[in-house]
């Protein structure tokens, strides 16, 4: 019998003192449970008279989304520790420290982030982090590089992919991003209002076709390990810090999904500034400032990874001349069709973007739907033919332009 | 402490005795070790007065390969048992049976084959196999179907694919195919006469930039269970039935390395030709035999998968038009580029084949191995390009052509 079950305060306060140097030894705790709800359980546990505080995250058996509930392994939470620890020995200063953990009662203890802000709320407030694109492209450009083939042992790297291996929240990658926006699934979440949209997202061979490539890259090119959800709700944001959240659908996958997760975010939240009733001249700034971050994104990661590759590469061959901007044109193709999958899947399938869906006007709302669809239609339709991140700044552009509606 | 040990031929027999149904109950069993000694002990259980007979295979924990011993891990027993077992669900007829093993002692029982012929040692004795393009055909299009994600259930593969983890036995491939051949390495093992080839491989980048984009993809594309060591030591053959065995190097990789690995092995013996002292007659049929019989595998391949496919889908997404024919026509780049790489390795690498190396006039010799390495060359550097099997077959001509000298 298995020993699992929910944890209750108190035995989260119980948990939390038995982690040695994290609170002065007689310190009163109090402890509260702020989870969702949704997938896991997260307990804060705080001293009364001091700053010293914990996060013990436990996770539950089965998801509820949109009120149903999906059977989840609980080895996620196991996977998720693990990817924490391996992404904080590499990057310490952008990943929350992991102090204890139980993979048979699946909960893991983390540093407190409670100062940060979700980086899709900051956003969503119209805040600028100028040093987020810094920060974000040097996690992508350490996690991805010493992961790989390119920066681990080839061997050892073999060994650490078969401890992440993750079906179950693959399978929701699968369904829900490169299957269920492409044919009529109960899992899909769109007004009528876009209907039309739909409807060519069905019958569009083309489209299908390349998103049929990038689903193939998804299924089996064990380039890195990823956080495989790097959306702008899995990053907490300081003006001066950033630091990356939940990689419970951590796999070894293509290089180019985490890039593309974080640009397609970054795009929706662009997309979004149409329906939001700023000024003409704040919109624009705002928009012109997420691009830039878009482009700050992929220009940090590219010269991150270069510097890494020139100095710490593992792999002989690799040195080949040639190889490494071959290697790094391929990845941005990869950004740009993930990208574009992703912004795509938050307008029609099952899970929304709050940038687009608390827009309060239904028209605004609508228009912003829109001009996401025609950005991530765009970036995937042309993404194997993308030579530069200009190319896809201008992509975006182009596709923004085509589809602005006046509201 | 681990209860491995090396079997004696007494323990073979009582091991023999203990399987059920395999010998009549008081028949007397002899036991003699077949193995040769570089990697496994190889035990041939027979009775004394019946036909009855099975084959006991014992990893032991290093390699001896031109006289070094390399420690290997034990863990290849269960990997080739395993895969024994997967592909004989998948291939009964193609596949020796398992009939026991253990893990702890890295053994397997399994069905005799002592009536076969090993295939690469029929084909230097000049042996026609009109049935074997379509055995082997079928063998490579039903295992890589059916563990693909096109053909097995998406979650079940990722699972599969973590017990195939096989970090030892890759490393000898990216080491001694995808590595050692292209720069000074005492691992590799050429005559003087042909030093001038040697060297080219060592300076020629754009060669090297290929090879690197396929070991690229050794390294990191899971796209279906492979035997992982599928030249023609590996295949028993009879004239009416083949049988594909060894598969220790087994591991979730390129559909086309394996492909590659038994056209690449037709091309070796194609290439020896010129070195053994037949008829003008003898030799051109001989010659057009082969290349019909590489032709053949990549047909009855390409065509038994297509039927699968169109049967047995399981990935819906993998209907979309022309998804089929780019995917396939990727395997055969693929299968192009891994036969190159192949054929290459045995003439300066570690490892050679009979073929060509007990060609016994030095001049023959030497004619064979320019022209299994032109023909290599040519398939690495133009895979890419590759539309047909009509190409490999041109360039393999082009390349003899260009090549051939007189002896």
């Amino acid at each position: 019998m298995s020993a699992y079950h929910p944890l209750s305060a108190e035995e989260a306060i119980q948990l939390a003192r038995s982690i040695p140097g994290r609170f002065p030894e007689h310190a009163e705790l109090e402890c509260r449970e702020i989870g969702d709800g949704n997938l896991n359980l997260v307990f804060h546990v705080t001293a009364k008279n001091t700053a010293d505080s914990i996060i013990i995250k436990q996770a539950v058996p089965y998801a509820k989304v949109v009120g149903e509930s999906w059977p989840l392994s609980l080895d996620r939470a196991r996977i998720e520790r693990l990817a924490l620890e391996t992404e904080h020995k590499i990057c310490p200063e952008l990943v929350p420290e992991v102090y204890g953990y139980s993979d048979e009662l699946a909960y893991t203890v983390m540093e407190d982030l409670s100062e940060y802000t979700i980086m899709r709320r900051g956003l969503i407030e119209g805040q600028a982090y100028p040093k987020f694109a810094e920060h974000i492209g040097e996690f992508l450009a350490r996690t991805l590089f010493y992961t790989s083939d390119l920066g681990m042992n080839q061997q050892e790297k073999k060994v650490l992919a078969g401890q992440f291996v993750n079906p179950d929240l693959c399978k929701i990658t699968e369904d829900l991003i490169f299957e269920d926006p492409y044919r009529k699934s109960d899992n899909n979440n769109y007004s009528e209002a876009i209907e039309d949209e739909a409807e060519v997202l069905r019958s569009d061979t083309e489209l299908h076709f390349e998103v049929t490539l990038l689903r193939h890259k998804f299924l089996t090119q064990a380039q890195a390990l990823l956080h495989g959800d790097l959306h702008t709700g899995s990053i907490f944001v300081k003006p001066d810090s950033t630091k990356v959240i939940d990689p419970e659908f951590a796999f070894f996958g293509p290089m180019g999904f985490d890039i593309g997760a974080v640009i397609g975010n970054l795009l929706l939240n662009y997309a979004s500034q149409i329906g939001w009733s700023s000024d003409e001249q704040t919109r624009a700034a705002r928009e012109a400032r997420l691009i830039e971050m878009a482009r700050g994104v992929w220009t940090h990661f590219e010269s991150g990874f270069r510097l890494l590759w020139n100095e710490g590469l593992q792999d002989e061959m690799s040195r080949t001349a040639g190889y490494q901007d071959y290697y790094i044109s391929q990845i941005l193709k990869d950004t740009a069709g993930f990208a574009g999958c992703k912004m795509i899947r938050r307008i029609v399938g099952l899970s929304h973007v709050a940038d687009i869906d608390t827009i309060p006007g239904d028209k605004g709302r609508e228009a912003a739907q829109r001009k996401a669809l025609a950005i991530g239609k765009s970036l995937v339709r042309h993404h194997r033919s993308i030579q530069s991140i200009d190319d896809i700044v201008t992509l975006v552009e182009q596709a923004s332009q085509g589809n602005e509606v006046s509201i």
